[in-house]
């Protein structure tokens, strides 16, 4: 490698996927790491984003990791940590020396400072406290004091505010005559006296208008309070529909008590979106890439334990056909293909549910509805995939018969998968349980069972 | 209901998800629509959002729908149809009087009026673009071009620049006297004299900063371009991981074109996610709630499809153990259960793996270190597993070396499903093929075919 090499510079040829770190930068600093140099290893990671330094730390082994964060130390950044999962996050803080610790964190907005603390250990969590300002570690102590995914936790305190007769000079003059703005905000919050949130003025309306316009001319049409106590998935939500940009939070008298950003509320959307994946696949929906062996299968074993119990379910299914089967072996080749069609088939339907169901596009205005759809998809997804294998069943075995056994089993299983699939997560989301969790082995075991029952069922009665 | 409820009031008690559309307003608004009274059905819908009106109309049936936007028509804003699926806003904007969706989509900003052209057949499109003003279907046009997905379709064009040199005070006279100005934004992008972006000063910091204070003295540290041609999931993805608000969006030449804001980023990270869980699935990513029946067959039956021949494959190798299955029948009904635990373990694996390299923290510099945690995961599932299964096994079936090929079995399918769902995926993304497409299949075959045959092989050399 050259002198004159950015390390910086993506390099399409091996990893063409836009922001990822280029091999070329890792190699790089491993070197780096490896001959003990800081002065290399400081000006090759000076050109790179926090959330970039992240990455690349929860990306090496713990070896590398801990030598390189030795060597780093003193320009360790605390917007690094709030970057980094929670595993990861805790091995550095208990790397990092107390003083840069100190830091590092003395640096950061309240809300990251949260977000820092909320997942760490106590000894940790004192760590931090004890190196932030007394006025600091009470902002912080409030905000820990909110229930964990609440809008209180994901808000920033630092706001700004006028009185709703100001104009836009008075506000610039007060702007410019306050030293504790908030590092990012975009809008100035008009309340009352009592310090209830009226509206709302962006900057952009204020930067545009004479200095004698009343700050009321400029309020935003849309205007949203967020309660302190808000689930924070239900604040994400709020920001994609209603295309918010920065909201005021207010507690139960209405009183303004922080604000929140769209920044946050899109990394809150994201982490749902990861969830509800997970939770689907029945994966711990704390799951990060970096968990040890130990970790993962803490959150893996659980549902495959569930899974043992009911393929045992559908095991004893078949064991009441063992006659059948006995008496015509072939059953035992086809039936798995009814039973994984059906499985497939209430997948969809249940994929697409708990997604309308998360979003609100599934209520009770169009429950019924999408019911009725899932039954004629799922009656027209048999129909049309029953003559293709009942013809070539009839083909290899020569049994018209089992060919048509195999067909009806398909229709009905089809047709209850597509039902259960819909059904199962509204039930679900009814009972307040969250239909990502749970609803996937329910439907499984369902498509399972009938998949097996009718085939198996349907062949007894026809074919013997 | 009385004449003084508040319809927008949500009721916790009926329906308790926040920003749900509460069903008494639903109600009040059928009924209004029921009865012909556009004066009533305008008051229950002005304190609506439109996004929230949008949803409404997607959850109604297609003939109430199409009574409410006629009775509805002459108030009808156009960002209700930038809101609106696809399916649902093409048959709105057909039911619309030309006159109002014109005077509906002039007072849209140019990148809402691009999103809303894009899904359009061509007559619609003309329509619109017929109803605008010369200038602004040149800007329109200009945008189209761009390709989809791509950044110069999610950008706006308007945006608000300087040159280095200019101080506070210059930025906010030029702003005062601007009258193009778009409707929200958070940045003043410095350019140079052939207009490529330099760095930019947050609207907050111009704020805070005496009139003659230079603005290249309040530029932000991190400044980053967009290409216009880059992939607006990539978009998406660095606005998230960089923590961005707005960036300047540049052509080949590096000059400036327009700006993304994050609302816009926002919306198709939400969308990507969308599209990553239903492709998992198997299920079309342009799958919405209110596609006909018809719509739905046509993203579901494919991939049903393609498993039918899978399954069918998985078939053909318990064919080949037939009179295995004749001398010990009880093979049959268990057999389903080494394949289903697969099955669940591959998918656990896979869609770890999918959203990791979706996430860029799936990358060469830990491959190797994640399928080795897989392998291992994979393993010990498999053992933690084994025994139980095993031992219930013989005990119901009085048969210990029938309980002994179980557990082998589930421990070799385990550990293949384990390394299946992370290497397909990975090899995928190598390939350049969506992880998320296609991988559900063939791991899935893998798990079935290894499972049938791990069982149903170690049974013919162990038990006959």
């Amino acid at each position: 490698m050259t002198e004159n090499t950015n390390p910086a510079e993506p390099m399409a040829a091996e990893d063409d996927r836009a922001y990822a770190l280029d091999r070329r930068t890792i190699a790089a600093i491993l070197y780096a790491v490896d001959v003990g140099d800081a002065a290399r290893l400081t000006a090759l990671m000076e050109p790179l984003h926090q959330a970039d330094i992240a990455d690349l730390l929860e990306q090496m082994n713990a070896y590398d990791r801990r030598r390189l964060i030795l060597l780093y130390g003193p320009e360790f950044d605390g917007d690094i940590l709030t970057e980094l999962e929670e595993g990861i996050r805790e091995e550095v803080i208990q790397l990092l020396p107390r003083q840069i610790l100190a830091d590092a964190v003395r640096d950061l907005d309240s809300d990251d400072v949260v977000d820092l603390l909320e997942d760490l250990e106590a000894p940790e969590q004192e760590a931090i406290l004890g190196a932030l300002e007394e006025a600091d570690r009470a902002v912080i102590e409030q905000a820990l004091s909110y229930p964990e995914y609440s809008a209180g936790r994901l808000m920033q305190r630092e706001c700004v505010i006028a009185p709703e007769f100001w104009t836009v000079g008075h506000a610039i003059d007060h702007m410019r005559a306050s030293d504790g703005l908030p590092d990012s905000f975009y809008h100035v919050i008009l309340v009352d006296p009592r310090l209830h949130p009226i509206a709302q003025v962006s900057l952009g309306a204020i930067m545009r208008s004479p200095r004698d316009r009343a700050l009321r001319d400029l309020i935003e049409d849309q205007f949203r309070t967020i309660p302190v106590d808000q689930y924070d998935g239900d604040v994400a939500y709020a920001f994609n529909q209603y295309h918010l940009i920065s909201a005021p939070v207010v507690d139960a008298d209405g009183r303004l008590v922080g604000v929140i950003t769209i920044d946050d509320a899109m990394s809150v959307l994201d982490e749902e979106h990861a969830e509800n994946i997970l939770r689907l696949a029945g994966v711990g929906d704390d799951s990060r890439l970096s968990d040890t062996v130990l970790e993962t299968l803490r959150q893996r074993l659980p549902w495959l334990g569930v899974n043992l119990f009911t393929a045992a379910l559908a095991a004893t299914v078949i064991a009441q056909f063992e006659a059948t089967i006995s008496a015509l072996v072939a059953l035992a080749a086809l039936m798995p293909i009814v039973a994984s069609m059906g499985g497939n088939a209430g997948t969809q339907s249940l994929t697409v549910a708990v997604r309308a169901l998360a979003t609100r596009d599934l209520t009770a205005a169009n429950a019924w509805r999408v019911v009725r759809r899932e039954m004629a998809v799922g009656l027209l997804n048999g129909l049309s995939l029953a003559l293709p294998l009942g013809l070539v069943t009839w083909a290899l075995f020569g049994a018209p018969l089992l060919g048509a056994v195999i067909g009806a089993a398909l229709v009905i299983n089809l047709f209850v998968a597509a039902l259960a699939g819909v059904t199962v997560p509204l039930v679900m989301d009814r009972l307040g349980v969250d239909p990502a969790l749970a609803s996937g082995v329910f439907v499984t075991t369902v498509t399972d069972v009938i998949g097996f029952l009718a085939f198996l069922g349907l062949a007894t009665l026809v074919l013997l």
